[in-house]
């Protein structure tokens, strides 16, 4: 095989250039030719795509309907909610021409949709009746970027974002912290191999117009975080801006209690950088497009290779067959490598007289076994199930190795150096939070003691963990 | 049952607000607040969802595979084709500011990908090995509308966008027509139940930059034509505006072949037009998201219904059940006629003591059948089935009778009052044709005489399709 070393920068010794490295040669984006956008390609495609559909299925279960709000929204509807406005207006893009001369009113390219379908909501919710009215959208939306990384933090996005409308606070909170634990930390947690800590984010790092933040955070191999989705309680700010109101039960008129969540292209980012290694991507099995690729070595193993391929096809096994005999083997098993495919099957002209095959194993460090053709597409089913567990279990060992407790602010940055840091909130406070994002330091979120959701950044006991973040 | 006079406009008195009124009330869609855009409301958007899903198997099943491109183009990669750019500058939306500041170099709202999309192809393809490249995007794009119809004709609309690069004339000739066929024709046909004349655009009604353009032409209730989707040959005019070249099998340096094939969510527009009657929708069973609505009329049969939605979801069919008796039956009966939903089964209180149901047929004008309850679950998959079937019968039948061959010119506006003409390519002409469109009517496409798809414009003995269009 080709020696591995001018594969990948290591991690250890550059993870930001290992990054953009993995991306380029793995073909999973490239850079737009507008500054901070992005061209998905179609291996990275495939895989938000199989994150789509999983989300999509798990955002129904909630009970919420796909629908399609416009891109462009009237400046004057950003103006109406004002922390929101702020919170966002050095971000947006304006479109002040169309049609061939310069628009009355410029319209923003929407860096979210809570506005307008604020003002969709109040149109369509009159009574009781109309709640909970359960919204998600699939949308490219744009943020500009003075510092873009490739799906971490681009000018456009693609996204799913829900918007929600209940009848009373409590509802409404139940609802958004079913979206962060059932939709979001469900799909990290299953399909994505990573394992998320969900909690509160304090006032400082709270969505531009919320009342709540509810966060999953998850670990990077860096030791860093990154922010995968977020689910926020907009208490009535919204339906007060948008006139979301609605006749209850007894006939009084009430404003409607909000939620809106999203998730993004971001969590890509996150699956390379929690799992990726010196030799390329690792993704789970669960996701990943291709499962298993099939290598015939020499032209002579070509249809013992399809044969395998349609074997491993008919037990619903995503498999690809690689016969590109005329490509070096070598070249081919590392491109595979880069790919994260979590098994390979090498066949060689040997292999074909014996009737074995060698099955290497991405995803426990390259483990080769020899096995006999009759039984591998057999056992394939089973190591794919058993390499998604372990992958998770082994995420968790790594994140939890690396979460330090601290006692005081002054131990935070020397812990949080290759990992995180966690120390009392009632210890930190807003003051000391502010102090510790001097040294590019922030409060990824509050949980309570035994890990549950607070309902206040003021209950006493809260424990903050702390992070350097993407 | 509340009397139907009121609910809609019938369409032999006005056909354009018999289709704005149906939209609303049958809740697919509402104006967006920016002049021309859209929501598209979640009964909409479940439909769409469907067409969807459908056309993406098609789409992957000729071997593309998905990829995103920015949503902002460069002003100069449009100005690269130049037939390109004068087809599209009228209806361009330009963004100017963005980050807080003015941009350097404007930017465009994509109308389609082609420029972009030929820029990475130029990138991504070095040798004929690379070759053929197939992609495919699911996106929003913009194109300013000055008489916006929802679905038909929005400033924004969802579509899909394929794009193709070949090593050969006639590959690439090749592909496009199966996609026109395979993906196009054959969703139109087996999944709306719309019969479309598939044909060659004349050099007037080509897309901006296509040596040729392939039409899906539909006939909509009011004897007008709808285009519901086009795929071009694009020759090698992008190849040569953006540089994508390969070096071929012998070493020589080559220009690419490349196509392109765009199918919008004015399909849903088509669908309702295509279908529609004076009670409201009718859904194809194969793509309504609500295939059966099972309605409890008064609370004592809310039992019964709710078993019946079981034993029909058992089966596969995509059920509702509607146990709102708290709302007048006769409207809830009407509202889901609106919504076209194929099969309707009402339970009443004689129907639980005489173990029975009312089916109703939407799709067969609403006949009626009491059925044993024990019998019901069986029967509707096959009705289903038969439903289906006969829904594209009857619009092909509809269709070929309001078919009129013509001899001449002077009988077109006539024929086309109600309906298309044929007539013969070679009487017509160029010059016939811009005649002719001063007066409103236009080639929708040219045919063989054996209903195969031209090479040229110019082959002799081809068939004219006339129409008044969308």
């Amino acid at each position: 095989m080709a020696s591995r070393k001018a594969v990948l920068t290591p991690q250890a010794e550059n993870f930001p250039r290992w990054y953009q490295e993995i991306i380029a040669k793995a073909e999973l984006a490239d850079n737009g030719p507008v500054r901070g956008t992005m061209v998905i390609r179609p291996y990275g495609y495939a895989i938000w795509e199989r994150i789509q559909a999983d989300m999509d299925v798990r955002i129904k279960a909630q009970g919420a309907e796909n629908a399609y709000f416009p891109l462009f929204i009237p400046e004057s509807y950003m103006r109406r909610e004002a922390e929101h406005v702020e919170g966002f207006s050095p971000e947006l893009a304006v479109v002040t021409h169309a049609g061939g001369k310069e628009l009355e009113e410029p319209l923003i390219v929407r860096p979210t949709s809570e506005t307008v379908i604020g003002e969709y909501m109040a149109k369509w919710v009159q009574s009781f009746r109309d709640l909970p009215l359960l919204l998600n959208q699939w949308a490219n939306v744009v943020r500009w970027e003075l510092r873009p990384r490739l799906f971490l933090r681009t000018s456009e996005f693609l996204w799913q974002e829900g918007h929600t409308a209940h009848a009373s606070y409590e509802e409404a909170r139940d609802y958004a912290r079913r979206i962060a634990r059932e939709a979001y930390a469900g799909l990290m947690t299953d399909l994505l191999a990573i394992p998320v800590v969900l909690g509160r984010k304090t006032a400082r790092e709270r969505f531009a117009g919320a009342v709540n933040t509810i966060t999953a955070e998850a670990m990077m191999r860096d030791g860093k975080a990154l922010q995968l989705g977020t689910s926020h309680e907009l208490g009535q700010n919204f339906s007060r801006a948008f006139g979301i109101g609605f006749t209850g039960p007894g006939g009084g008129r009430e404003l409607a209690w909000t939620t809106s969540w999203g998730t993004s292209t971001r969590m890509v980012g996150g699956l390379i950088m929690a799992h990726g290694d010196d030799q390329g991507l690792r993704i789970p099995p669960a996701l990943a497009p291709v499962q298993v690729v099939v290598l015939a070595v020499k032209p002579e193993a070509r249809d013992v290779a399809r044969r395998m391929g349609g074997e491993l096809a008919a037990r619903q096994v995503r498999v690809t067959v690689d016969d590109r005999t005329d490509v070096a083997f070598g070249r081919r098993a590392v491109d595979w490598e880069l790919k994260g495919i979590p098994l390979r099957v090498e066949i060689g002209p040997r292999d074909v007289e014996a009737q074995t095959a060698v099955l290497v194993r991405r995803l426990a460090g390259g483990e080769r076994d020899v096995v006999p053709l009759a039984d591998l597409a057999g056992r394939v089913p089973a190591l794919l199930l058993q390499a998604q567990r372990e992958m998770l279990a082994a995420a968790r060992r790594a994140r939890d190795a690396r979460i330090t407790p601290v006692g005081s602010m002054a131990e935070v940055p020397e812990a949080v150096s290759e990992g995180w840091a966690t120390l009392d909130w009632d210890r930190l406070g807003p003051a000391g939070e502010l102090e510790l994002a001097d040294a590019g330091i922030t409060v990824r979120c509050l949980q309570r003691a035994d890990g549950s959701m607070p309902d206040s950044d003021a209950e006493p006991g809260l424990v903050a963990f702390l992070a350097r973040a993407y």
